[in-house]
């Protein structure tokens, strides 16, 4: 069992971030939001003009709930997009690229083993367990697949990434996810389940019941983290959770994609009260439930495409946008340094 | 005189781009407004998988409304950003280096001159008039204006640019948008007219009695850009107008900016029908009047990051969003090519 420690955001470099901007050749504001990253990013790294070199870890596991029919996607996708990632033709592969992160895929549960040599193998299970009739994993398992994604940061970030994007790969998952968001708020799952990859509205009504079921069998505790992940799942959710973690404990940015990202989100903000404050949310989902649990890590979202891939991706989309805040307090003039007139 | 000849998106690439973005490995519709930009390039180049490498065009003039106390910046503001622009330190100089866009600037009409050689000299005269009072330009001045940005939006692209942003540097220029935007919409300023760099709620109430004053002064015709141009300016929204017309007609998507940008589009749409097919409307500006410019060209932002400095900052901000767009159809993998199941 693994304790955590954050740090608190170092205010006082906010504040000169801040003083920073606003000798920036601009009339002071109007850079927005990305005045605001650029603050954000200072409090986490302690750091006015820090490096944000991005790295991209995904998770890759496979959800036993699939076997109640919520899903678009046949089960057997889940490992063909893992090889297609380390391939480089799926969607994160090529933001990535686009961005120049690397992109690690971790298998943490799918139910077939991949042969490539590209896919990091650490397999906790076969995948969950089917939770309207049993746990999704034991609290064991559920604490072996944190420490995984926890290890998995912690090398990224040895390696030189400044900026962390964690995303998933697990057919299933949006239904996990609406379960768990659904328990972290104590309100119905009607209120946060969305058509995932593309579910009709009779799919789409018992996804709805399939979360009730779940959440009725196993009434998991709202504040226990561990309790929500072994009862509810998922493996992918759980290791997202440890690498978010650990980002915040070395005080290294995440950049949050999703849904299902988020809700891992709010997990690792249980298990490590304040690690949310590393966090920024990417871009504002079209599954219902992104926005409360965004709002659940006091969070408002980059931008919105009305995307709804997962992997990673509208993180990835979004990096560009951090990195145009950056980019902003490393290189811009001050009005002094380029003799422009003042207000 | 010019004459302009806008060709019609390519209908029939589009749908060929539609299928084929249904292929790639992704649920049908969950990379969103992605999807539909990848779309639009297709029609407007008439090619699926286009080139878009980015150019930035900015034109810098003098307005003579300034002299009615209507901007937060001193006029000298326009030459002394002009020389930081080309020198580096300007937003739109930092942001063009991040996405590999070179930034050229043109002087089209400022008070004074910039000894620089990196700014590119055109001058048509010194600053606009004060148009609560005179005329902004006279016809002939306001066609060669155009001719000007018309010309050298053909250059860059003769130098391989495919995707045009165009930006602008004049203190004042959001009253004459303002006021512009008010005669294309047939509405009273006090709509449209916002706080620029920052003015106070007494500067905004005048900045609107300014436009107000100057519409009724000269009475221009909603339907004539030229008669618009001449009575209320400026010059860098001409030079704008005209670089965009060159890009629609050589089929060359253009990213627009702001405000400024924006109402600048409307007039070329006016000029040049069809022109409007060409652009995508980068982010949602604070400028109040952005929206209604946007819905004149029937058009909606692809980002709101609460930005409000021009330049062509703006638009540089989000190209990385439509180089997403334009990587998922060049790099992402097919169902078929990664042996990946589809639904």
């Amino acid at each position: 069992m693994l304790s955590f420690t954050v740090q608190s955001l170092d205010e006082a470099v906010m504040e000169e971030a801040r003083q920073y901007i606003n000798s920036l050749t601009k009339p002071p504001g109007s850079l927005g939001r990305l005045e605001d990253i650029a603050i954000q990013l200072a409090g986490m790294t302690g750091q006015i003009k820090p490096d944000i070199t991005p790295g991209i870890l995904v998770f890759a596991a496979d959800h036993g709930v699939v076997a109640e029919n919520v899903s678009a996607s046949p089960q057997s996708v889940t490992r063909e997009m893992a090889i297609n990632m380390v391939e480089g033709g799926a969607g994160i592969s090529v933001f990535g690229k686009m961005i120049g992160a690397a992109v690690d895929v971790y298998d943490v549960g799918m139910l077939q083993d991949v042969s490539s040599e590209k896919v990091i193998k650490k397999k906790v299970r076969m995948g969950t367990g089917n939770i309207v009739k049993e746990c999704a994993m034991t609290v064991e398992e559920a604490w072996k697949t944190i420490e995984i994604g926890y290890e998995a940061a912690k090398q990224a970030i040895a390696r030189d990434v400044r900026c962390l994007i964690v995303g998933e790969l697990g057919i299933g998952n949006t239904t996990t996810s609406s379960a768990i968001l659904s328990v972290l708020l104590d309100i119905d799952p009607q209120s946060v389940v969305g058509r995932g990859s593309g579910i009709n509205d009779q799919q789409l009504q018992n996804k709805i019941e399939v979360c009730r079921e779940a959440i009725s069998h196993h009434q998991p505790k709202k504040h226990d983290a561990i309790d929500i992940l072994s009862k509810i799942g998922g493996l992918d959710i759980a290791a997202m959770t440890g690498a978010m973690i650990a980002a915040a404990e070395l005080r290294v940015p995440i950049l949050l994609d999703g849904f299902i990202c988020t809700v891992s989100a709010c997990l690792a903000k249980l298990l490590a009260p304040g690690s949310e404050h590393y966090m920024l949310v990417s871009h504002q989902s079209v599954e219902p439930g992104h926005i409360s649990a965004s709002e659940l890590l006091g969070k408002r979202a980059l931008i919105g495409l009305d995307l709804r891939l997962g992997e990673g991706t509208g993180a990835a989309i979004a990096y560009p946008i951090v990195q145009a805040a950056n980019v902003m307090v490393k290189n811009m003039a001050t009005f002094d340094s380029a003799n422009v007139s003042q207000n």
